[in-house]
């Protein structure tokens, strides 16, 4: 427990513990009792010195090469898997979680600051692009224009309760912005302080092991919602990544749109991830794909963004197997602990919420095993016409709920589909025979979610240059992007052009010789660089 | 004159041709005269049947090859052309441009058609990610993940009044959101209804000889803010392209976030593109800057985006040549006749109240050579200090109108780069020993602009793909994109990724054999097509 000795509870201002007035300590939600030791309420006084620490450090950070800013996140990979299983040990007491999915957690969050490190070595964030000058064009010649990305400025980070490591100080959010040459003040989950600062200090150890200005990273903890806001409205923050609910989103997107200079939210915050049984796949494993189906569902308590919340289906036989096989293992499920005592609440608003409705039949209920804040599992059935014109229905419970939309044709289960809100994923459990369906299907999915699955479960969110979690309204608050995959650092990155700038003052990026050896597309065609990508 | 006599003044949803009972002409601003024929109001309702119709075509046009859609946008180019003198005639009429400049315009318009053409038949709008599944992995395995882009949604583009034929019906927004696959509605700038329906119609000519859907194009023409407000508010519509004004701009800003479902608006508003004469430069060539800035400041009225409204220099004696020189330009420049009545108003107001402030000395105004609607151009001259302490002094003055600031010290100018808004553009001249400054300068000024410029003048937007037409706030209201260039066809886009999905399903994107022999990035490298690309 050395590790866990080393808490002090002090916000990580840059280089600085900062400790103040007053503080707040965790819950262990399994407990339901509260731990040792108490925690910094950070206030608007330290994010204006986080933020100001960041916008100094800005410059500098920004204009390391892609190689140095690679061995950064290498280090603070290191520096995490460094601290040991007191991390891991302290999650999940803070979190309810079990040690082994921390330990998988924890591995996704090294792998995770590891694949973006090659990919910035590998040139692919700068994007860089040149378009060789035309002197003798008519009747006017073209100048010599040359465009890299560079990062958009400091990012302010909200961890997340549900993943606290892979979507919390060093997670996704915070390794992309951080690859973008941006960075990052830290606004920690206030369920998870001793996980945040654990891991907060080794990203500012691996910050002063790289020799990079302070400010790179600071670590602001605390209760308040004024202490978001206040961050967000903070001139120097430039971009928000935020992972949580419906209306923290969308708080912190009219902080960001009403602010004198507005700046981008990437808000993940609603999605209850649709899963289409085709009838073909339905008859020929209704059993396998009900206990499935449970076994997603009830993973962590249903504390994923990609939880299962609604399953479509034809009414008869083949659903009625199904139904059984998923009544009787949710029935059978143990109850996990919630990550947090108003999260068990709100579970159980929102199930009394559907119940009350009339909307909806209940299938099962899980029993109540569990401690304090432990999660009852619960499966409620309705029809297409109730679903579609039903908006609460459609909202999401966190948590191990879902509803199955029992469909009359092939026409309603379309019907459902075109009804349903912007979602991460959406799935299709498929055989050959139902390509037909699914060919109907999947170009109004498109436009609904964004990622597609076909015989599988959308639990489980692979760190790859291909994943998109995202997708459109409520899922996120910008359609437009990713926050897990390589693709993440996009988001925060801002072209800028050069024209006719003297070779000497150019950045190296998009130097005539490419110092940097970067990929890069010239005159329009792709030059690769001249030894094999790491 | 065959082609003025096809206006009709209807409005263009879709193929067919709506005529209300509310109409408008356009006025000759170099006469203070209105024209005929009359065009009609179009109101809500028209704007609910085009954003029905493109609602309609989007899964259809979305779903067509990137050669079909490149060969779309070629025909649009053609279909323009076709249209032949008539198109710039009219034009010239309803804007006071001159007729060589139009031509001009149009030949950029039919080239940014053809070059995004090219960059969308070579597979450069699509992006496709593949990585490889991994079923032997430990602990777990990795699935099968496929990503490509594909179109929004429906776009709305509001034609600007300066580039009638290249930010307008067909221009860059126009030609962007086409190429991502999505569907436009054209809100058409009143002050050039006329060369909006030839053009418009040149586009339906294109939808028809192509097959497509008659939704994926519509014109609405109207004066009033309530048209583009409908535009904005309807749920079809997923995205905004949008050139203007400040206050125009965060209108629509604030209409797309307000919505149920908010949606991004991409408006380029203010800029006053700042040009630093370094000291060797301007002691090197001080008249041949004076003369070269009043050139690029007066050119088309000053009615540019990326007019040179700000230049910043050291007190002294190249300084003074330089302004001598300016002032001899400024004073003999012929007046220009400004767009509209409105905007010649707008632009004699913001003379005035730079005038009233106090805040800068006249250097020299243009005669009142001009008509009704002639630009009288200006020049001031404050000191650093009461530059940086006065707001007002970086508000855009639309037309031919620059403030020069006379700094006492490099510092200053820092100060000064320090003190700007977000621009468009920032440009350097200087000489090898201006280098060390400029290296001082850059960094400011990559935070501050979308584009930097050495020894050039702002004026003139290459189309191509190192272009980058865009800039932090107020500049624009998304600093992460460009209008111009073939880089700006990635704001319309969105991606969404395939796990695990049967290849039959599969779009020919992101297909294992790469029907369309497309540029992919396959487990992380750059996997180029078969053939060199067109």
């Amino acid at each position: 427990m050395g590790a866990l000795s080393m808490l002090t509870g002090a916000a990580l201002i840059g280089a600085r513990d900062i400790t103040g007035a007053r503080s707040f300590r965790a819950i262990d939600p399994a407990r339901g009792a509260a731990i040792e030791p108490a925690f910094t309420e950070a206030g608007p006084e330290e994010v204006a010195q986080a933020a100001a620490l960041a916008a100094e450090a800005f410059p500098v950070y920004r204009a390391t090469t892609p190689a140095a800013r690679a061995a950064f996140l290498d280090l603070i990979a290191a520096r995490i898997e460094a601290v040991g299983d007191a991390l891991v040990e302290r999650a999940a007491q803070e979190t309810g979680l079990p040690v082994a999915r921390l330990q998988g957690e924890r591995a996704r969050t090294t792998g995770q600051l590891r694949l973006f490190a090659s990919w910035v070595r590998s040139g692919g964030a700068d994007e860089p692009r040149l378009d060789s000058p035309l002197p003798e064009r008519m009747p006017l010649p073209r100048a010599d224009l040359r465009l890299r990305h560079i990062g958009i400025g400091p990012v302010a980070v909200f961890g997340a309760s549900n993943f606290p490591l892979a979507f919390s100080v060093a997670g996704g959010d915070t390794a992309s912005a951080l690859a973008a040459g941006c960075p990052v003040v830290v606004k920690g989950h206030p369920a998870h302080p001793g996980t945040s600062e654990l891991v907060g200090r080794a990203v500012r150890e691996a910050v002063a092991q790289a020799g990079l200005p302070e400010g790179v990273f600071s670590l602001v903890t605390g209760t308040s919602h004024e202490l978001g806001a206040a961050l967000v409205a903070d001139p120097r923050i430039r971009a928000v990544g935020f992972t949580g609910s419906r209306a923290g989103g969308l708080a912190l997107v009219n902080i960001a749109t009403s602010r004198p200079v507005p700046i981008p939210v990437y808000a993940e915050m609603s999605s209850i991830n649709p899963v289409f049984l085709l009838p073909g796949a339905l008859k020929a494993r209704a059993e396998a794909l009900g206990a499935g189906f449970v076994a997603s569902l009830t993973m962590g308590a249903g504390q994923f963004c990609t939880n299962p919340g609604l399953v479509i289906a034809l009414a008869g036989d083949d659903l009625h197997r199904f139904l059984t096989t998923a009544r009787a293992a949710l029935e059978t499920a143990s109850s996990a602990t919630m990550l947090t005592p108003g999260i068990a609440q709100a579970y159980a608003r929102g199930i009394a919420a559907i119940e009350a409705s009339g909307a909806a039949e209940e299938v099962a209920r899980g029993g109540t095993t569990g401690g304090p804040n432990a999660c009852r599992p619960a499966l409620f059935v309705t029809d297409a016409a109730t679903f579609v014109s039903e908006p609460a229905l459609s909202h999401e419970v966190f948590g191990a709920s879902s509803l199955v939309v029992a469909c009359t044709s092939e026409e309603e289960m379309l019907a459902v589909a075109r009804a349903v809100e912007g979602q991460l994923t959406a799935t299709l459990h498929l055989d050959t025979a139902d390509h037909a369906l699914a060919a109907l299907l999947l170009p109004i999915l498109e436009e609904k979610a964004g990622r597609i699955l076909a015989n599988g479960w959308p639990t489980g969110v692979e760190v790859c240059h291909a994943m998109v979690h995202g997708g459109p309204f409520p899922a996120t608050s910008d359609p437009r992007s990713t926050s897990v995959g390589t693709l993440a650092i996009r988001r925060f990155l801002r072209p800028v052009c050069y024209q006719d700038l003297p070779e000497v003052l150019l950045p190296a990026a998009v130097q005539g010789d490419n110092p940097l050896n970067l990929p890069r597309l010239v005159d329009g065609v792709p030059a690769m660089p001249r030894e094999p990508r790491s």
